[in-house]
């Protein structure tokens, strides 16, 4: 199913910060994780520095045709000896503004990292969900991912 | 257990890369992924050198006594909004000698990468195993890691 209207993905500028934010605290798991203030904190915006600056980090986000952020994710590229040297792609944090859920925005982000994946020369990637996160494990099943992995997390 | 000698884990160098395709290649989904040869093939020389120059990507080994490499381990710290900003370490192709298994080594170098996360500011640390490494599972929860996550992979 095609979006409801047309969005385009593009690398975050600084002044996304605060609507990145906002979707990544627009979830029953982040809800309890982020802090929403106007401005953001000062650690976001540290965090979108060191994020941007690093070549192998893409945040992106997903715009609307008015231009207003509707979407965001973070692809990691990771160079590394397994499977003869192939980089490897990760992708987090995606999120879709609330109001547009189920209308095929999320095929489009994700559609969208696997040709960047693909373009920077990963020849895989993966994801980590939660397990409460059942929606978004039969909508990457959907999109040719496999759960074939324990993803497996402690703090430090 | 403590293991059953000394081990101390240091930052992989070029020619550190045979032993490690030996390491990765010593496993039952590595066999069928990684070509073994004497010198190895340049694609891991190349691997390691985008490792070995960013400073986002730590690979290391663990030696004997003798100088013997007799493990491995990569880290990845990705920078992030998500968290209030927090830096999450990624744990990967963590291989232990066949004829060390069970002695403790996995424990010294997961240890380490996980005071190696905390030094650098991680406040998380996460991994994928295949679901066929029931064994890795259940030793990543006694270090306190839990099945938290399904992690999803496709090819690209």
């Amino acid at each position: 199913m095609p979006p409801a209207s047309p969005v385009s993905l593009r690398r975050a500028r600084r002044e996304d910060v605060a609507a990145i934010v906002k979707l990544l605290a627009d979830d029953h798991l982040g809800s309890g994780r982020e802090v929403v203030s106007d401005p953001p904190l000062p650690g976001y915006f540290e965090a979108f520095e060191k994020v941007d600056a690093d070549r192998r980090n893409l945040l992106a986000v997903a715009e609307d045709a008015s231009g207003a952020v509707v979407g965001t994710l973070q692809l990691t590229f990771i160079p590394g000896l397994s499977n003869q040297g192939a980089e490897l792609a990760l992708i987090e944090a995606v999120r879709v503004a609330g109001a547009l859920r189920g209308q095929g925005l999320g095929r489009v982000m994700v559609s969208w990292a696997m040709d960047e994946a693909r373009r920077r020369g990963c020849r895989n990637i993966e994801l980590f969900t939660h397990n409460s996160r059942l929606d978004a494990q039969r909508f990457y099943e959907r999109l040719g991912f496999a759960k074939s992995h324990a993803g497996m997390r402690r703090a430090l």
